[in-house]
Formats: C-alpha cells, sequence, structure tokens
C-alpha cells in the first residue's frame, strides 16, 4: 500500500457508458440476446452457461480496444489493460526451444505424445526449483497448458455439487469457471454476486485479506497471493490462518501462485512454506508471467498426496485420471523452453525480466501516488491497483481510454469488491509505461484543476 | 474390410491375466481401492469420478509395456499399441517453428497472449484447406490443443443434463469424458455399459454404421470418421443418413475427423460435405496423426452458426465462451508449425507422411490376412482391426505381448463392442512394422499348427 491519502478526485461525466461501447462494437459474434432463425436442434441450451453475466472480462476488454481503434484509427493506444507480457524471450530459452524443434525434424529427436502429466525432467526441475525444502515430488507436479486451463479441470475434477469462495476482487476465472460447471447458484443482480458462491471481501480495511470468522464454510477456497488485482501478498501469518481455517473447515484451498516470482519482501511464494498446507492445499502456478510465455503456453498443478476426500482417498488419483482423459500434455517444444527457464543461466534470465516489470510497477506507482491517488499493489506484483472513490470503475475506464488511449481494466471486473479501483498492469515496454504516466499525470491534474 | 475367412483360431490359454499384470505394476500412483490415513477434508469425492471404471485406456496400456519392460528388460518391444507417430517432423515444418521462435527473442518477433481462438491467418488457412466450397468461415473455426481437449471442452459447453450416443466400439474419451461430466448414469457391470449412454453397435455386420432405427434418441451423437479403432470411414450415403437422424431427432452430431487425412477412397472427409449439416454438426479435428503433431499439439473444432439451441441461440456463442474462459489459446508456437503444414509444400509433405503410415498399413493387412485372419481397417486409416473369435481381447493381447513383445490394444478397451479384436498401429518405424509381422506370423503360425 502506498502512503497517499484519501483521494476525493471523481471523474467528469463526460465518459463513454460501456453499454453504448458494446452495442456499437462490429464482430462476429453477437451479444448473449441474439437468437437465429432456421432449424433449431431439439438442444437446450446448458443452463449453466446461461447463467453467465458477460463475456470473460479480457476478451471483454480486447472488444473495447478494437472499437476505440476504429473510432481513432490513429491514436497511440498503450495497452495497460491485460496481463500480457511484452518482453523478449532470453536466448537461452529460445536456443533450447530451437534445439528440440530441430531435433523433431530428425530420426532420433523426433519426439510423439509424451506423458499426460509431463515430461519427468520438468516435473522433477519445477520440485526442485519452486519447493526445495518443501516436500514436493516431482510425481505430485502435473505441468499443464497454463494456470487458467488447471482451473478448469480443477472444477471438472470436483463437479457441480460444492461451494466455492473467492477473494473479492479476484481473477475471474476462478467464478466463470465455477458457474460454467454448476456450482455457482442464481446471480443476483442487486449484489452483482452469485448466490452460491462465498466473497470474501478483501480490501484495505482488512489488509486485502478475509474477515475468516464471518466466512462461510465451503468446499473450495480460491486464493490468489500475490492477489490479481490488488496486488497484494498474503503474510506468512494471514497463510498460517488460512490454513489453519481450511483445515477446521475440512475445506480445500486452490492456491494460485502465478504472480509468485514477483515478491520482494518475505510473504511465502508457495503455500507449501505454511505447515499442515499438504493436507489442504493444491496450488496452481505459471511460466506466464514468471517467464514470459503467455503465448508459449506452460504452468502446472501441484497436488500432494496427503490431500484426501472425505472418505480417505487421494485427490491426487483422480486430479491424474483427468489429466490422462480430459488433457494430452503441454506442448513438448513449451517444456523445453520450460526446463531451460529452470536452468541457472535461465532463472538469472527470469530475474532480469521480473525486475522489469517491476521498475515498470515503480514508475507507474510513483506518478499515480504524486498525484494524491491512493494506490496498491506494485510491490509484489507487476499490477497497480487505483482508488477512485466514489466513481464507477467501468466509467473511469471508460474516460481514461477516451481522453488518454490507454488500456486499463475496470475493477469491477475482478467481482464487486473491485468497484471504484482500476487495474494497471505493468507488463508494458518501457517507453509506453513513461508515456502512459505522464498521460495519466496530465489527465488526472487537469481532473483536479 | 479384406476378403478373408472367418477364422477359428483360439489362443492358448497360457497367458497372463491382465489382473496380475496389474497388481505387480510398480508405480507412483496407487489403484482406485487405496485410501489413505491422515487428516480428511471434509470435501466428498466427486460421484462422476467414483463412476469411472477403469483408468484411462492409454495410459493403461502404456503402464503394461513398462510391466513387461521391468520383466523383460532385455526384450526387443515393438509398441503397436497407443497411435503414436514415428516419422520426423517434414523440415519446412521445423523451419518454420524455428523462425517464430527465434522471432520470441526479439522485440520485432516477440509475442505473449494471441487469440483464445486461435491466429487469424491459421483459421483462415483450416477453412481454405479442409473446408473449401462447405462454407465454413474462419470465424467458425477454433483453433485448440488438441481433439481429445476439445471433446471435454465440448463436454462442459453442453452439460450433466443431456443424453450422448456413442459408436461401439469407439475412442474411449467420449464416453470417459461424458462419465466425468455426469451425463453417462450408472455403470452396469455386466453389460459393461454405462446406463444412460446410447451405444450404437458398429461392427462387420452392419458395415461399420450402426442401425438407425433402433437407436434411441439422444442430444449429442459422437460419430468418429474414419472410426479408431476399427479403421472404416463411413460412406457418404452412411453419413446422409446420419445428418437425417439428427436433423429429425433434433440432435447435435460431435463428427470427429481426426483421420480423414488417411482417407483413400471417395468417403467424405468432413460431416460438411452432407447438404444441412452445418445445422446439425460440430466438427472436431487434428494435426496430431494428420501433421505428427501428438507431442506439439494442435487441433481446431468447427461450431457453423446455423447450429442452433432449441431456443434459437447459436451454440457458437457459447463455445466461443469456453474458450476464452477455459482455454487460452493453443501454443503461438504449434500454430506457426500447422501454419506451415497447410502450406502447399507442407501438405505435400503430409501427404508423405500419411502414405508412409497407410505402407505400413497394407503391410500389416497382408500379413494377417495371409494367415486367414479377418482383418478390418488399414484401408481408410492406420489402424488394424483384427477379429479373434471366441477369445477375450485383453487375453489376445496378453498373449500376444508375452509370446511377441507386440505392444497392440485390445479391443474390449474402445467398448463392449471390441471384445474379440485387438486394434493394431500403424504408426510405426517400417522395419518395426516388418518385424512385427514377421512375429505375428510366427506366433499364429505355431497356435494353428
Amino acid at each position: 500500500m502506498y502512503n497517499s491519502s484519501i483521494c476525493s478526485f471523481m471523474f467528469s461525466t463526460n465518459i463513454l457508458q460501456p453499454r453504448m461501447v458494446i452495442a456499437r462494437l462490429s464482430c462476429t459474434l453477437k451479444t448473449h440476446q441474439n437468437v437465429r432463425i432456421g432449424h433449431c436442434t431439439k438442444v437446450p441450451r446448458n443452463v449453466n452457461m446461461e447463467k453467465l453475466q458477460h463475456g470473460y472480462l479480457f476478451p471483454e476488454i480486447e472488444r473495447h480496444e478494437l472499437m476505440h481503434l476504429e473510432m481513432y484509427p490513429h491514436a497511440n493506444v498503450i495497452d495497460l489493460g491485460i496481463g500480457d507480457t511484452t518482453q523478449p524471450l532470453p536466448t537461452i530459452v529460445t536456443s533450447s526451444m530451437v534445439d528440440f524443434v530441430h531435433g523433431l525434424s530428425t530420426a532420433t529427436g523426433y519426439k510423439g505424445y509424451g506423458p499426460e502429466q509431463g515430461e519427468k525432467a520438468l516435473r522433477k526441475a519445477i520440485s526442485v526449483t519452486f519447493y526445495k525444502d518443501l516436500g514436493i515430488k516431482p510425481s505430485e507436479v502435473f505441468v499443464s497448458d497454463g494456470a487458467q486451463c488447471d482451473i478448469t479441470r480443477l472444477q471438472l475434477l470436483m463437479g457441480p455439487n460444492l461451494k466455492i469462495a473467492v477473494q473479492d476482487p479476484s481473477f475471474p476465472a476462478y467464478i466463470d469457471s465455477s458457474v460454467i460447471i454448476g456450482q455457482a447458484g442464481k446471480f443476483v443482480d442487486k449484489a452483482g454476486k452469485y448466490k452460491n458462491i462465498e466473497y470474501m471481501t478483501c480490501g484495505p480495511q482488512s489488509d486485502f485479506f478475509p474477515d475468516l470468522p464471518t466466512i462461510s464454510r465451503t468446499e473450495l477456497i480460491f486464493f490468489n497471493s500475490p492477489n490479481n488485482p490488488t496486488g497484494h501478498a498474503a503474510t506468512r501469518k494471514q497463510l498460517e490462518q488460512l490454513v489453519d481455517f481450511a483445515k477446521v473447515n475440512g475445506s480445500i484451498i486452490i492456491f494460485d501462485s502465478a504472480y509468485s516470482a514477483y515478491i520482494t519482501d518475505d510473504s511465502p511464494k508457495s503455500i507449501y512454506e505454511i505447515p499442515g498446507a499438504r493436507e489442504v492445499a493444491i496450488e496452481v502456478s505459471s511460466f506466464s508471467k514468471f517467464a514470459g510465455f503467455t503465448g508459449v503456453r506452460l504452468g502446472w498443478t501441484v497436488v500432494p498426496e496427503e490431500l484426501l476426500y472425505s472418505n480417505g482417498f487421494p485427490v491426487v488419483h483422480d486430479f491424474n485420471r483427468i489429466m490422462c482423459t480430459c488433457f494430452n500434455g503441454a506442448s513438448n517444444i513449451a517444456q523445453a523452453g520450460g526446463l531451460a527457464c529452470l536452468s541457472p543461466e535461465g532463472l538469472r534470465a527470469m530475474q532480469t525480466l521480473v525486475d522489469y516489470y517491476m521498475e515498470n510497477a515503480r514508475i507507474l506507482v510513483d506518478a499515480l501516488t504524486s498525484l494524491g491517488l491512493t494506490v496498491y499493489g506494485g510491490k509484489n506484483a507487476p499490477y497497480v491497483w487505483v482508488h477512485f472513490p466514489g466513481s464507477k470503475s467501468w466509467n473511469v475506464f471508460a474516460e481514461i481510454l477516451e481522453k488518454t488511449h490507454i488500456i486499463t481494466v475496470p475493477g469491477s471486473g475482478f467481482g464487486p469488491g473491485g468497484e471504484e479501483y482500476i487495474r494497471i498492469s505493468a507488463f508494458g515496454q518501457r517507453d509506453s509505461i513513461i508515456e502512459a504516466s505522464k498521460r495519466l499525470k496530465y489527465l488526472i491534474y487537469q481532473e483536479q484543476n
């Protein structure tokens, strides 16, 4: 959290309404209301799909960007919306993938199907690199094509008859995948929440941690640290409380550590740093933000052998079955790249990437704080979380876009707890970050005077 | 179908029982019966996962292979089990991926997240290459990490409240994903079938096509042509009947054309060759067997805009939502390779690969037919489907493995309709195929005399 006074700044009302934006957008896939005329099958639409409220957040943001570009074809749009990496991959990683690909055109180097759970060497390297001294075995590590995909596979594993809890605000895939699998219940418009989902408010008033005594027991608890979007990394004490809470309630934590490489203080980088977590937690993680693999696609999930269902059956057996049946292994080329990331030279190169984005975050935080805005994040995560008290976050998003040509993400896209906030990604090019800081300063200065 | 008389050949009873094999197998994940002692969460095991009968077929086969290698460490085991490609990728494909990977380490060539639905150029190339004159637009093509993964995503799309029909025998992922999503109902031991799944017998007596007037209406019909495991490509007339059947019943066909590149006669390569199919069918396909991308991972699914739910809502909108929420795009490196496969030079190279495997199939078919065995497949698909009347297919599998060190797949792994059969994959190296043919000939000659 950055030391800035509560800002009474308000945007003018001269803004683009998001609904108008969507209505004007030309795209091949039409909005939810559309039905077509023609042969109808007798297959009913999945009631779970009907319950989804909007398009998935990030494609929605992209649609806004495209529409803005249509209106302002010559604008120099700066995209600090979707947390998309921009820096080239280190050559140690690309050379390793190049060697592997060359091999694929030789009799000795060709590889077909690999193990669905990932190559042995990579599973081992992940366990050694990220879970040294935490007792995670390679056989408990499942390599995948990314954390978002694993979240859906974990929902498939768990099935529709469970309740989940999520941080509010949080990465929207937890809720959306829960709706798709059928756990979420009805959407209550007024609250902006699904009836059967427990929203754990994680705002600055409680140091971005849920007030656990007020939280209902659920079977699953999705917990993301460092949190996307707030950037808060849970402290050791907070995570100890969380593990205790799960143990007492017989819950399973699904801990998303996709941004753990960005932690700069002594906050735990893995839930397994907390004693007892092996009996209550699954960990999902990714090479996307750690190594710039957003397009290459590589992630992993850890399911400890000690994690048991109520009947004593180990969760890992069922997750293995899901990976073998619903997935066919991550691309072997991506896996070769992932292995190179985890070599000593690779790890040094990864740190350079992480440092670059964190310097971006510092620049953004400094610029916004200097204007008296209340700014969170940017210390243990490459996201900056900015408070605009009294404003609707979609309105703030739209005005920033209209007046500065900068794409951000409206906080309410991450849950009702994100209202009044916007998230700014620090994953840009340095010059874009500097230019964006200037534009934001200018806009806010104008609004304030 | 090959012209050979019904063979009365029977194996001796001196075989390895599959249960014994599994019991002796050392592996990190234990069998279903295991429960552990320790902290149990209060999360019940997903009832759908409990309904799955065995480990997924192909990992089970791999486990048998590993166990066999433990017992016979010096055996020259020939793997004609899992349909895994063995031939190097053409250099036009690998050079293209190498260029792309080199680009990833440059400021101009680096790419982060791509569209979840796949790169525009690849969607267009797929529509032009495979659906020329069939009216499939690029926006109806969704690029993925493979057909097996898309099958699960299609089940997520459709939800638990539907009934499916499958060919019997067929690729086991249709049934297993149906069980996981909760459509399948109880498993009835005696029949070897799930209660709520409609098994459409597709044996030689009906030219490998269901007797449609006897088939109950279901919402979804999984149909794989050329069929894995039988190798039968449905004729145009058969597919016309299938589309009619779906239209009358208001069903949706999920047509799996993963082996269509292997069709040598005038059987349709896509369901969209059949008039009216756009209103009733989704098509799933893959670069795995067409281009040797089993480990690289690339596939696609076509959802036509005209395909509507009973309320008129287009299926494609919901599938787009699934792809955006539960998937994050196929690896961009794999997509660069896929694009190269579809260039004129790439397509010629693909044909060479296909021809190689089909020559393997011919060698296997000739060897087995010469012994008087009844052999199907191998003409429009790289699978050979061999009948052993009166024998249990797991027993045949085990005896072939024990006596010839050749891995096959027991037909019953593909459903009760596969009993008495084994599937032999033609995706091997040529010298292995010739050697395997010799060993099989010798074994069968011995058994017959």
